[in-house]
């Protein structure tokens, strides 16, 4: 099946997106010490986007995101909790009306709507309900990690299958290890980032999720496909295998982000994050930080290793010639910068995302190895899919724009010169600390080249002046000589709410069918 | 059945609603000439609100924030085309969930979503399916007015049964009349607004629908019940049976209000009205408008005489003690001021609606007959109706306030000093006419006591000062010295969005259930 024709266009599309993953963790974005040859050597054939946005910096609302093409006001699915609407249109029913399928090996983080479900009296267990319920995915094996044994996937099977005797092998050998006692330990814990997993490395979940990868993409032959292969690491817990669990060490680590408290001005919901959130006040500690940043730079250089395991097979496959590549991120991790551990909020290590995409279409030859600093956002994907499979982007509904223009040049289609991430902490400890009702903890930042500006219901909003500092470390939020910038900003964010696309029961041609069509249906106003 | 009971309280609902009934053709809200005693004898029982505004001032979107609690953008249901996303949750849905039916008598105007409901598969002839088409109403007696012949409704067949033999009675009879030479001429033409209808006033419409409710309520003796009786009059066609269609005449129609081009600074979006709708440019002769106000206050003083036989039956059925009473209109009608015909836009004339509500509960005592200047929505109905019911308000979906702290004293409960109206533009000429998209013809009203703001996607805002200005006759949207008024007013446009309820698959209990519950779930995220 290979070299067959030299056609160069976009017929596959492999989507992968790894989870937590900080986009200055790779070296094509810079990182000094942690080596990413594959996803580098994809950004060398591809365009690297350096300013690319989640929607929001936790996992749910982000992908969601990234599988409708909307914001998450849009989408409505706020936070990890929240059910995702079975009425939103995603990618799947996209790619379905073309006869395509959108095929899922890993994450989805999909929280599944039952009552939005009930409400139609459609069974859950039935094909149509399964779909509804999935997000749209036909699930090749659905793998969100951290689930009760045999709940989904293949993955627990696979183990026992391979040697790992356990009710809840994931439990008992991809997040323990033996400590320096020979006790079993768990990756729960932080303290015990450095041990080496039980699973072997070849059994462990980003080999498994690679195999089955490759396994499906062979299956195909020559037909058509689309692919979300969407790895649950380096999300914690954080523990890998051997040899991961060694490469990096603590001098690896950079620098730790901290702002000047004197100059920073915190923002009380910052305050209400560090100092009621577990997870912050733990990353708080110098120590802790530089214990646990080597798994996880180890943890995302075996998902390197593993991706040019998949990027060879493709190319023996021939289907570089064919397969749209987008590699990216739901979001990024603190890693104990500005005192943060974790997600959420709007630090540019939270809602920054690496993101790479490798145009197989000849059209793209100019642009190859090209880094690209324009804003781009996450809901840019589903846009930038269809458009590579020549398929339509429904307007009506898609709030993304096609990143085309970028890969191929030609009509420049972008005219946004800002992003948009949202936040809903009402499901943490923060609300709780702040006395705020369950309605009142959505937040919304606006990003232009130069100004963050974040703007919270019933308090002060957040300015970063990103040019003139660059690790966000002043918060000019109160600043009065800045009134101005935010008053502009504050402007772009009332425009993007404007932009919204609410009206999803009609498309464009049919409001342009029906404009001013009264008289032709014999209804006759104000005539005389 | 009659008094066997002293108790007063909220145990029935009768929510009434005309069609483009505009607030100020109403004796009790101020007209000098047309009487409407029984709207005002029930004022005189209850509580006006002087200043109730319709979310959208098109038929519609106006309604569906009315069953819905919730604002045109979060229902998305922008005009008249706009099919009802059947996700949105209904006051039909939170009344079923407490054993209460909803049940219509006339228009609802809801566009059933056929391509929603097919998404899940379910039958559109069946119960539930036919639900989720109508808005979550039983149809006792759909009537949305001039629809095909026997597509709705039994007041066909019921004019047939009285001797208006034709396959459409409604256009032959209720909406034709004979003209001075004897021809059949056609109520769709204003110029024959002035000739009786060929249908006997028993026979008409207002008659018809009143005698409906009448025989629902009877039958449902001392059971619970709410209805809502919803009259397609006075709206188009405007032709009104005798002897309402001579009751007014030219002299009563009261001023025509234009302003003064040299000052008015006429909105691109209100030129664009005047000049390329075919109802404006009509209305825009006086002579046109002194000839069908008549008609329509004809129409309006019928509906009066028929809520008069409607409500001594109540009387006489004990009813008056246990059935909250609400009257409303969707939206105004221009009638020719501002050189307009019909509606949309945000002139008083088109987004201000009556609003009475009758309390039997005795705590309403003290506000009998009081006139409520606060700004109430279309939207406080729903959660008003719930809360007489002592049902609870879905806070996480509903963005009306109560007003049974206006009707009953109490606590303060409302917290908006504004009213927000929307318009979506796209389905008629003036798009065409100013060369925009299908998805760039929102607008949003933003209305204080003093000030009216109304914010265009890609053009000038407009803002008038009520208070020196209360006809509306200059637009100070581009005036340099109201920046100031301009940006306070954009503000809270700006908090109003933020204050969207799209995070509707989880109830407020559910995230204080699960606020930070991971560590009850076995996750440890950040924990040494």
């Amino acid at each position: 099946m290979q070299q067959e024709s030299r056609e160069q266009r976009c017929r596959n599309v492999l989507f992968i997106m790894c989870d937590q993953l900080r986009a200055d963790y790779l070296s094509c974005y810079g990182h000094p010490n942690l080596r990413t040859p594959s996803i580098d050597a994809l950004a060398a054939r591809g365009v690297r986007f350096d300013r690319a946005y989640a929607q929001s910096a936790v996992c749910v609302p982000s992908r969601m995101s990234f599988y409708t093409g909307r914001y998450v006001s849009s989408h409505g699915t706020t936070w990890n909790h929240v059910p995702f609407p079975v009425s939103q249109i995603t990618l799947g029913d996209h790619l379905r009306r073309a006869g395509i399928l959108a095929t899922l090996a890993g994450k989805t983080h999909v929280i599944p709507d039952h009552e939005g479900l009930a409400r139609f009296g459609v069974d859950p267990g039935s094909a149509g309900g399964q779909l509804l319920l999935e997000g749209g995915f036909e699930e090749f094996d659905r793998y969100d990690g951290h689930a009760p044994p045999g709940s989904e996937s293949g993955y627990g099977d696979y183990l026992r299958r391979h040697g790992y005797d356990s009710k809840d092998p994931w439990n008992d050998f991809v997040v323990s290890a033996h400590d320096e006692r020979g006790a079993r330990v768990s990756g729960w814990w932080l303290r015990n980032a450095h041990l080496p997993a039980l699973v072997g490395e070849e059994h462990s979940e980003t080999a498994y999720m690679t195999d089955r990868a490759i396994e499906f993409i062979r299956a195909q032959g020559e037909r058509q496909w689309v692919l979300h292969l969407s790895y649950i690491k380096p999300h914690w817990p954080l523990m890998a295998p051997a040899p991961y669990h060694k490469m990096y060490r603590d001098a690896d680590c950079g620098r730790i982000l901290r702002a000047d408290p004197v100059s920073e001005n915190p923002h009380p919901v910052l305050t209400a994050y560090r100092t009621s959130h577990e997870d912050c006040l733990t990353y708080a500690q110098e120590g802790v930080v530089r214990h646990v940043r080597p798994t996880y730079m180890g943890l995302i250089r075996q998902v390197d290793d593993h991706l040019g395991r998949l990027i060879a097979e493709l190319e023996r496959l021939g289907r570089m010639r064919d397969t749209l590549i987008i590699f990216t991120s739901d979001h990024g991790d603190h890693l104990g910068d500005h005192g943060l551990g974790e997600k959420e909020l709007f630090y540019e290590q939270a809602v920054r995302i690496p993101l790479v995409v490798y145009d197989p279409d000849e059209r793209a030859g100019p642009t190859r190895g090209r880094t690209e600093a324009s804003l781009v956002e996450a809901i840019d994907v589903v846009p930038t899919l269809l458009e590579c499979l020549g398929l339509e982007v429904p307007a009506h509904l898609v709030e993304g724009q096609s990143l085309v223009p970028l890969l191929r040049g030609g009509a420049p289609g972008r005219t946004r010169d800002f992003v948009v991430s949202e936040l809903d902490y009402s499901f943490r400890n923060a609300r709780v600390a702040l006395g705020r009702g369950p309605g009142e903890c959505r937040a919304w930042m606006v990003r232009t080249a130069r100004w963050k500006y974040v703007h919270y219901q019933g308090m002060r909003a957040q300015l970063f002046d990103l040019d003139n500092d660059p690790f966000e470390f002043v918060d000019r939020g109160a600043d009065a000589g800045l009134e101005n910038e935010r008053r502009q900003m504050r402007e772009r964010l009332t425009d993007w709410f404007t932009s919204l696309k609410n009206r999803t029961t009609v498309d464009h041609a049919y409001v342009e069918r029906r404009t001013e069509d009264h008289r032709r249906n014999n209804v006759h106003i104000g005539v005389w």
